[in-house]
């Protein structure tokens, strides 16, 4: 089988894909963009983290495009993405694991003042804050995908009020009115874009916070500082914006109340992530069932 | 039965003791420092918050002393402790869970490098930092009481590779070599006091980092710095300090690898903790078991 390996990597980062995927599939042939435009009828998948628009036109026969990452909205913002081979997004346990720790990290420190400590301790005050349960604390997560359904079971585990919103479901208006804490891990397409803006920030109670794991375009920047430098909300956890790296003269990068993570909530593991894009690789050549495939129509 | 509440309060907080302390034991008469001076011989049990020294002298029918917190080595301390009434410290439910979210929120910013990328924010740096899986970051919890064995279930639970040690249990140095995290649980005694100096901070790995959140005074401060300072240890997070409030000269306020917190690691909360004390008064009058009690040989 001759697989396709495209991707904007960091140094070192492709030499590692190639020893794990090679090492969970020695039987395939990986190539890179050049290599693979000589041969374009032989290429039967192709492996996708990030690639340069157009990189996947003009091979016939393509039967997967299985993309390292867990969100495909680059992915498909590419109009010349071929539209009828499956296209599979990566679900690594070590990065579900990681995105579960970064939001319990996030609710921790929301719950228990530590963003505020730390403030404190930079202005030089010695100030306990009122100490609440985990129970008293209501977190809503907004999406209930892979990533959602184990941010939800870990912050449950931990005792907190959860609760979980998906865009087919629910009404959003009442459960914002009742969250403490909102936790954004939803996939972003048309229907999301934007979803955190004024009203989304005014339905919440005063004093709740936000919390953004998923993608920079979900949140209406002004609209959020708005909200912060009112009071309406009292913090702003931040791993994702619209353009990345945020650009230097952004106010994200000096506000009070907000903490910045440079997209690193949680990476994929080649580690881990190399078998679960191996194993369906398998499937793509032998012709049985494909997992975690995209919906092109619900754009995720 | 009399009950004397004794203890350094701060506003609304002796109303608060009070309120639920009633609820749960209406039966019994709660008094201040003077009222109970003037019936010395009726009072039968003591509860108390860091009382002033020799609070608890000439109360010749003392069968309890209730200590509302779980550190009891500033009663200790006190020379006019009466030495043959059983002392109980308090294990609150919705304390020991603070302090294990306290744990794991430390763990969790030093596993994931949220404190870095909190300095890099400061600095205006976007760089992503390598992601461990918490199966491969080793924690040793040094303590285990009732707080050292949640902190420990509570980090095992997610994922992290867990060792525990106790004093008199075995040898601490190979498992400081071990360890990319201590987390210090231990109470203060002669036996532990200075504990974290210079020759511990140089077993240690490389790299580890330091959670302190029992006692200042089991931290030699200067060999605590010096240890940042020549880069042996990547940082330390501490709740406790040698004087509290920390003295605004002190160096631990503003250095780039330590994160304070104000003594507020885990608070007692009276809404359970009332319960608990009032199980231990009851025990007292009727003379059955009482839990929690201090062993005053080994002084916790």
């Amino acid at each position: 089988m001759k697989v396709l390996l495209a991707g904007r990597f960091d140094a070192g980062e492709r030499e590692a894909w190639l020893r794990h995927l090679g090492a969970a599939m020695p039987e395939a042939q990986w190539m890179g963009l050049a290599e693979a435009r000589a041969q374009a009828h032989e290429i039967q998948a192709a492996v996708v983290a990030n690639p340069p628009p157009g990189s996947l036109q003009g091979l016939p026969n393509l039967r997967l495009i299985q993309s390292l990452w867990a969100g495909v909205d680059r992915l498909l913002a590419d109009a010349t993405l071929p539209t009828r081979v499956p296209l599979a997004r990566m679900v690594d346990p070590a990065m579900t694991a990681a995105m579960a720790e970064t939001a319990l990290w996030a609710v921790l420190s929301l719950h228990r003042g530590f963003f505020d400590y730390q403030q404190q301790q930079r202005e030089g005050v010695w100030r306990e804050l009122a100490q609440r349960r985990a129970d008293e604390v209501r977190v809503l997560i907004l999406g209930q995908g892979e990533l959602g359904r184990a941010v939800a079971s870990r912050l449950a585990a931990q005792a907190y009020a959860v609760a979980g919103w998906r865009r087919d479901g629910s009404e959003l208006a009442p459960k914002l009115a009742q969250a403490d804490i909102v936790v954004n891990l939803l996939p972003l397409t048309p229907a999301t874009r934007g979803l955190l803006d004024a009203g989304f920030f005014a339905t919440l109670p005063p004093g709740a916070s936000v919390v953004n794991l998923a993608r920079g375009a979900h949140v209406v920047d002004d609209d959020l500082l708005d909200a912060l430098d009112r009071g309406r909300l009292h913090r702003a956890v931040l791993d994702v914006f619209h353009t990345e790296p945020l650009p230097a003269a952004h106010p994200f990068w000096r506000h009070p109340k907000v903490t910045m993570l440079p997209h690193a909530a949680a990476l994929t593991d080649p580690r881990s992530a190399a078998a679960v894009a191996v194993a369906n690789l398998r499937s793509a050549r032998d012709g049985t069932a494909m997992a975690h495939l995209v919906d092109r129509g619900r754009q995720y």
